[in-house]
């Protein structure tokens, strides 16, 4: 197949918009995660997330990267105020609603009225889960920095909670994402289901990984 | 649906392996890219990551995290070595060839050679792309970071070269990943098809998002 090949000029060419796109693309398919927080007046905030990643199992850290300038300042503000967070799958069903969340609200609005999505809340834990969300995260603030190169912050949290439906946490641990809904995000925009080509078992230098079920067992016909 | 709840105490009892399966599937479906490196005796290193975030546009950034005890040590010691690493999107008919570079391989073998992938080397650029590739991005390493918390590294990369299929690079920018058979990551083995539920437009507090077309358009029939 053809291809294009952007070389530094080209990239610093783009205009902004478009360059913004197709930067964003770059990465590949995303995490779509709602981040919940609420201020010390107990005001709620939503906000869609893309650059959610898994840090560590022992002890379960999770990152992810805010921009402080835009509309994500309010999620920054509070979860540095309150020291908690929320991360909730978006599912199928709630995309929209999701992406609805990136409207720059004014902070006495809270998105998850003005986006039609309800807030849950869990004794002993202050900020906000999402209702609809089939896999819902509570997290303890345990790090932020400065990432010195432009205006955004890492934030990392420790998995204090989860609650996740039941039928999609596997005998060997592995959550049925799938199986759950959760829509995968590409670009500023675009969000898609997924159809699982398969799992595969853990890589050993001396055969080639073989297929597993959804479960974790070998595929008995590969 | 009935759910399963996990707190603090349930999440430290979990074996291990369970445990890692578990946490990692929380951040949702994640990019699947392959990270190309080279070491100053010239020995090609190739390793799947699937913690790629994006980072700015501009100038145009992205990260991802290493663990420098595990197999990923390779890809760390090289790119420091060089300043410079390749990420390589995993499309459908090469996603077990990329999930077989996280076996550990001895130094001296190279992950091109042992998984049937083909390195590509740019004239001026000294870290090797992967052929079947269909988004081959050139990064220049700007920063890297310890995260305090646990042996992991932040790797910050400033986007110097894009090579992409052309067909898929669309008029306002936005990459057709799933036009290109790239694949999704979920937990630790998982990889995932993708079909598209729509772009969504800008979202604006006034009104609810409307359905793009692929090429950014609004949906007549939205």
């Amino acid at each position: 197949m053809p291809e294009q090949r952007f070389d530094p000029h080209d990239l610093a060419q783009m205009a902004p918009r478009y360059r913004a796109r197709f930067i964003n693309s770059l990465s590949g398919f995303k995490s779509a995660n709602l981040v919940g927080t609420v201020d010390g007046d107990g005001r709620t905030n939503l906000s869609i997330v893309s650059s959610v990643f898994h840090l560590g199992a022992a002890p379960p850290l999770m990152g992810f990267i805010v921009r402080p300038h835009t509309v994500e300042r309010h999620t920054l503000e509070n979860l540095l105020e309150t020291g908690y967070f929320t991360l909730n799958a978006v599912n199928h069903p709630h995309y929209a609603a999701a992406h609805q969340t990136s409207a720059r609200y004014d902070r006495d609005q809270s998105e998850f009225d003005a986006c039609g999505l309800e807030p849950r809340f869990v004794p002993g834990f202050v900020a906000p889960f999402v209702a609809q969300s089939p896999l819902r995260i509570g997290l303890r603030l345990v790090a932020h920095q400065p990432i010195a190169l432009n205006q955004t912050e890492l934030v990392i949290g420790e998995v204090v909670q989860v609650m996740v439906d039941d039928a999609a946490v596997q005998e060997d641990g592995y959550i049925d994402l799938e199986g759950l809904g959760v829509v995968a995000v590409s670009g500023l925009d675009s969000y898609h289901q997924t159809a699982r080509l398969s799992r595969l078992s853990y890589a050993k230098p001396e055969h080639p990984p073989h297929r597993l079920t959804l479960s974790g067992q070998p595929e008995e016909d590969a």
